[in-house]
């Protein structure tokens, strides 16, 4: 197995713990915001994900730019990782154009305080190109990241995702998918397994909702190198408390044993 | 899903919680395990497994006997499977003839103190019909066997066994297997999965080792009725303690909310 940890940075060097737990921060106001990363950061997580469509101030830049320095500081200096998620792929509405997002996440990574950028795999090639380009010259890592809240795709497609994140220069590769039964849980893990054996970047995946929450608990063990787990409020549906997802990870691990 | 619990009883009625934990004895000498039987149902499994051929004793009938009966009573009355695995399936080796293990087992089962009986699916087809004919006079429930500590079976193969056991007129399938890779641990749930919905009976199964162990903690989510969990002494490899079991099973089942 080639079980990669997440790299914090674009070049490498600092990476996460394997598997990397990740707190999402999903606040409207930015006061919300920073208590949320207050709290959220007490419980230990290994990164926070500022979920950046539910901030309510996301056309102000410079406000945006200001709040990674002060959730940098609120966290206690957590790695962070930045993200806008698509009405398409399950995040939220927001008041900006595409070609503003990407000014966004430029401004962002400029600002030199977040470690890894997530952009989705299916946004307009150019615009990821773009993206790719700056996040590489401010050395934030570039997740690629493609979610299929309705179903799981078919093996041969999940693969695909993965290997297209890798050709468009991703430094780590993520998947999410709804499963409809069991069976669907074993084909998103099967993916997961094929894909970090096969490809050269880490990868993250997680099959969604109660079906699913197997996947975020033992997914390390398939090769996934990210957990997302609740830490004040959930940020897609499966996801479990921080505390859980930890205690867990310590019994499997532990079972694991020789094996890892 | 059909996640069907593992019967106490051959005719319906009697049930184990869904997944049941099942702690082995594996003592040596009656003292031993009337001692190991007190410890390990201090620890709270919901069954226990006397593995016959760790005991010194087994070519003494009426001990043998005589043993289910005390442990029925150190236990505080936890149901008993009662197993002599064979030396060709991970067990260990035994004075007595098979026709003599299927003797001993007729005596214990119409000594009315065990509840389950598991033998081998891959015994001497005219043993199994036998067994089946006194277990089910006895009102003992059948678990029908099979275990390849070598490797893990293609999805095919793996499938059939749990189909054949049922054939043969168990009460419950049982299959184990050794992985070498996550792979095989991703086959063996797949394997359980389309056998606890194609089938009429309840099935276990447990991918062993590390790389297995996370079946142990994830199996029910397949369809596993049963897992085995260390009391005192593990009976194979990639067994966790029972508090570990225990406290992931809450965890895992808490998330799994809903979809269950």
């Amino acid at each position: 197995m080639q079980n990669r940890a997440l790299p914090l940075r674009a070049s490498p060097g600092r990476t996460a713990p394997y598997p990397a737990v990740c707190a999402p921060l999903v606040a409207r106001s930015a006061d919300a915001l920073l208590a949320e990363a207050t709290a959220v950061a007490a419980k230990k997580p290994d990164l926070l994900e500022w979920r950046v469509d539910f901030f309510e101030g996301i056309a102000d830049t410079r406000a945006v730019v200001e709040l990674t320095r002060r959730l940098h500081e609120a966290s206690g200096g957590l790695p962070l990782l930045f993200t806008r998620r698509s009405t398409s792929e399950g995040g939220e509405t927001i008041p900006i154009s595409e070609t503003q997002v990407v000014a966004l996440y430029e401004a962002v990574c400029a600002g030199g305080q977040v470690d890894l950028a997530d952009f989705e795999l299916f946004s307009d090639a150019a615009h990821v190109a773009e993206v790719r380009a700056f996040t590489r010259k401010c050395d934030v890592a570039l997740v690629l990241s493609s979610h299929d809240f309705a179903r799981t795709p078919v093996l041969e497609d999940l693969c695909e995702r993965f290997a297209q994140a890798e050709r468009m220069g991703a430094d780590v590769a993520k998947v999410a998918a709804m499963p409809r039964d069991m069976a669907d849980v074993l084909t998103l893990l099967d993916a997961t397994l094929r894909a970090s054996r096969s490809g050269n970047i880490p990868v993250v995946s997680m099959s969604m909702a109660g079906y699913g929450s197997i996947s975020r608990a033992c997914g390390w063990a398939f090769g996934s190198a990210m957990t997302f787990a609740v830490g004040e409020n959930a940020s897609a549906p499966g996801q479990m408390p921080i505390a859980d997802v930890r205690a867990a990870l310590q019994i499997l691990r532990k079972a694991f044993g020789a094996a890892s």
